[in-house]
């Protein structure tokens, strides 16, 4: 979507690594209206496509596509009434918060595999449902792509990067490192246990823990399995942790293995 | 879904005229269960692959792509829940009839469209609505495929070629002669009558008709905008009638311009 950080990069930079120095590195730029919900932030999300193609040039991108509604959603010869759809690994946590959401996202990764036609595409770890997801619509639609998923990056002080991090303004900032926190305490907790913790009991600690900061509200937490996304109710190491939090008027995600 | 008739044989002759004689043609064959509600006749669909493979040698087909179930929808890691949804063509007619059918289409469509990635396809206009859907799929979701819809071919009498066919024996045979009059019939009104007529009181003329065959019961009539699908309450020259009637225990289709 574009407003490039060092996460995107770093994906750049993990293509560059799969398709050669005499592959085509295609970068798509594009904040699709269709996976905002009409509470969200789609007409206030940063856009800044002049430092994007600069930032591209740098990494040595091929080709940047960087599409507009008009092309991607004609409205000629009625509206886009065609989706795609993943019943199962998104029904929880993004999905049960987004309904719409995911929907939008894989509708749009179908067009945008149909329209460049990659052998590899490369998505961030950051967002760890959707990439569970379009890797399952690529299996179920035997989409001829290669998905690979590279790891999160993190600021020091270990909030994961994101162009939503611009909203947050001083003192929010700071609040925002809960959500790396949260990870590390229940990491701390599973690995000191050794034996499994109940994830009722967890969450509810990881929630008092973050909205002791002031402008954090929890939106979810939540153990699962990393291949199927199911829920656990009793958490071990190797288990996987995904959190949604607002800040103030921020929403922000995460997720780590435990 | 194979057991292959003149109709099909058409469809070959025309993607032969489309790729020239140095393409490669491609004829998928595979009865895709997730199209059959379940009590359609899913089981009993008639099968034969090896006349089939006769069929398209003697074609000139270069490849049969004749997956099993297992292939298309395989078991392991959990069952297939990446599904392709189209949800404005495909609400009346054969949508409203069979609810999860064209979801079961399309979605094979988009497989064999990623296993084949052909340049061209050619779909019947015999199943009219859904070769309106595959398009609109395309369309929408920007797979780079030209769709061809090629006319329906018919028996002496008029029965629109199809596999089910088969199961007309006898007496049967001779009533499902009524589709193909019923579309003749409402012609000629609409010819005859210089204006624009009721489509009300001619689909209830049509049915009264239809079934005077005593094995016959209309499932649905309908007049439609052909780009749109869009019902129409006046039926004029250039409208498409689609019908469904169940002739015994076999449900037929059929429709055409008037």
């Amino acid at each position: 979507m574009g407003c490039l950080h060092d996460g995107h990069l770093s994906l750049v930079r993990r293509a560059r690594g799969c398709v050669g120095a005499k592959g085509r590195l295609v970068v798509s730029i594009y904040v699709n209206p269709t996976q905002f919900g009409p509470a969200e932030d789609f007409s206030r999300y940063p856009r800044d496509l002049k430092r994007d193609l600069k930032l591209c040039r740098g990494a040595g991108v091929d080709v940047v596509f960087a599409p507009d509604d008009q092309q991607m959603y004609p409205a000629t010869d009625g509206a886009c009434s065609t989706f795609v759809v993943e019943e199962r690994l998104s029904r929880g946590m993004e999905g049960a918060s987004r309904p719409t959401h995911f929907r939008g996202v894989i509708t749009v990764v179908a067009k945008l595999f149909n329209l460049v036609q990659p052998a590899v595409a490369v998505f961030g770890a950051k967002d760890f449902q959707q990439a569970a997801i379009v890797t399952r619509m690529v299996r179920d639609l035997n989409f001829p792509v290669r998905i690979v998923v590279a790891p999160t990056i993190r600021e020091p002080d270990g909030l994961a990067l994101s162009s939503r991090n611009r909203y947050l303004a001083g003192e929010l900032r700071t609040q925002a490192v809960a959500l790396w926190q949260a990870i590390q305490r229940a990491r701390a907790a599973v690995r000191a246990a050794g034996r499994p913790v109940s994830a009722v009991a967890l969450k509810q600690q990881l929630q008092r823990f973050i909205e002791r900061q002031p402008a954090a509200r929890v939106d979810y937490l939540e153990f699962f399995e990393p291949e199927t996304l199911k829920p656990l109710a009793r958490v071990t190491r190797g288990a996987h942790l995904a959190l949604a939090v607002v800040i103030g008027d921020t929403r922000l995600i995460d997720n780590a293995a435990l």
